[in-house]
């Protein structure tokens, strides 16, 4: 089997399709690329167990075939060649690969050797993918890293009638980002964060077609197909836990707030949950920090709403942070309420109401 | 004591002082900064132990006083700060910094806790600090990384009265970098090479002046101060190595040469020496190496010279590689002899007669 193709297309492509597939692995099937040539394209594929993944562009073919190889090495001399065409040829075992003035056999393994995947058409749903993009973003911070319960080391999607909501909790703060448009397929799903991570980065322009099966989402977009094992448990009922009255609410820019709370947060101690002081009164937000080091404060005019004058919270730097990052202009952060037994506060982004966050604030008492 | 000073001064300036002193040291007061503040300046000083460093700029001051505080903290917060000018109130116990709508008080240490540093005026030598820069920077990675013998680990500044080279070698390559001008001090000393490379992010525009002492090497350049501790043993007699005839001489451009060996050991073994073999007959030089994964081959037309009509080396690649790394355009790569024990090659490059690199080749054997 021969193929030409361009230099650009196979390393784009292969660069996708590698940062999947595992370099070391317990199982070394795991750690090879599968390629198979059809008439005018080339399929590449690989797994990691939690995403399968496969790529199809088109090629200047001649036969078919399928074969397999050791991802990484072949994507570094793919990366590496000089020239703008590459010349495949396949044999029984090793692939002649020519570009410019290098030339490289590479050892070729069984097929059979690599993980066999199955990738479905039975893809019923659609959604604009740079939407789910942005859901997915805006969310996945909020999904807990580890040492955790594993449903909250995903993020939840909630493929609904007419909505598509994107939910990540870690139990103390989440995040979610709400759709007001349906998929055409419904269900509640569950994907690993790591795997949320790689579908955005593949994702690409236009729609992404979605399929779902038994412990499994397919997602077809762009020339690529994949399949995301979902996760077991129950996600938590988190829309009883968002509360609803507030007796203080400001409005700033995110931006500015969270360089200030960062810039605070250097002197609050590390060891002791990354503490900064909230004191809101008069319209002035004032906050503070303090450790071994010394003491920071800063004070930022805010728009003041609410029943009550004034409130104090203390949080965890970081989780504010995170909450105010997808933001990009005003939000509105806004206390159920303050002092030792503080309950969560909220923040809604002005200029994106698809977006809603919850941080439980820090018990002070 | 009270200074006012652009944020951007104070930050840029502690930046170079605070990648000296060590976040973290068993000697606590390693990792202090300490600030003296004069008549219309501040200085910043600290070290690490092999480097002692002073940062004078000027600022608006009002009293004169010393003080010491953890760098690295300082740092930090001075990088965050909002405002485009810095305000520091020096008390007792604590300095009161504000910028913007942000303070801080930060706790200072009796300035005694932080290094006592002396750095002299007696700097009698100077060299244009650009082509310091040059010289060290061109040989730097030819020092031995560890497990070596101290002055392998080191590269060697000879200051001579008319010319002025450095040097670095660990045994299986060697270069130098010559300046036909003398410094106006005169001596052959050993800089540790983690020091070159603070030196030569610190060293500006314009002229650095030398000083050396005892166990010492002072420069001084663009407001900066330092005091580089030098290695003790002695420095190979390397000149006798290099080889002075050459039966095969190839003339290629460097960078082209570079990635050619870099593709083609993409197939070496890592744990053999990383071994590219190299072939050169009829004003070809052919590339090629083999390992567990395949084999690959590269052919470059070059202008080949010298009486013997071909020659056959091994290298290891990143050896090659690097010694073409401070070569912009053509280089002579030129062969002592190939073969089982094969003698040093030389690399030289024809744009900058400066540079001399010399590589040991494997043996085969």
């Amino acid at each position: 089997m021969n193929a030409h193709v361009p230099k650009k297309t196979l390393a784009d492509t292969l660069a996708h399709v590698e940062r999947i597939i595992p370099s070391r692995s317990s199982n070394p099937g795991l750690s090879l690329l599968r390629i198979d040539t059809t008439e005018g394209g080339i399929e590449l594929s690989g797994s990691n167990m939690d995403i399968d993944i496969r790529a199809r562009f088109p090629a200047d073919t001649q036969g078919e075939g399928s074969y397999a190889l050791p991802a990484h090495v072949f994507s570094q001399v793919v990366r590496a060649l000089p020239g703008d065409l590459v010349e495949l040829e396949f044999g029984d075992k090793e692939l002649d690969l020519s570009s410019g003035t290098f030339a490289t056999k590479l050892q070729l393994m069984a097929p059979s050797s690599a993980p066999q995947l199955a990738f479905t058409d039975d893809l019923a749903g659609a959604l604009d993918a740079s939407a789910l993009v942005k859901a997915l973003g805006s969310v996945r911070y909020a999904a807990a890293v580890a040492d955790y319960q594993a449903v909250f080391r995903g993020v939840k999607l909630e493929l609904g009638a007419t909505t598509t909501r994107a939910v990540a909790t870690d139990g103390f703060r989440l995040a979610y980002y709400h759709l007001e448009t349906g998929s055409g397929i419904e269900g509640d799903v569950v994907v690993p964060a790591r795997s949320v991570d790689e579908l955005t980065r593949i994702l690409g322009e236009g729609e992404a077609q979605l399929g779902l099966s038994e412990g499994q989402l397919s997602v077809r977009s762009g020339g690529f197909d994949l399949n995301l094992k979902l996760m077991d448990g129950t996600f938590p009922d988190y829309e009883r836990i968002i509360p609803k009255t507030f007796p203080v609410a400001v409005t700033i820019d995110a931006p500015k707030l969270s360089e200030a709370v960062a810039r605070v947060a250097l002197m609050a101690d590390k060891t002791a949950n990354n503490r900064v002081d909230l004191f809101v009164r008069d319209g002035v937000l004032q906050i503070t920090a303090e450790g071994s080091y010394g003491r920071s404060q800063e004070s930022l005019d805010v728009l003041q709403e609410g029943s009550d004058p004034e409130i104090a919270l203390a949080y965890n730097a970081k989780y504010l942070i995170d909450a105010l990052g997808p933001a990009a202009g005003d939000v509105r952060l806004s206390f159920s309420g303050g002092g030792p037994s503080s309950s969560p506060s909220v923040v809604a982004d002005l200029g994106d109401p698809s977006y809603l966050a919850m941080v439980v604030p820090l018990r002070t008492g």
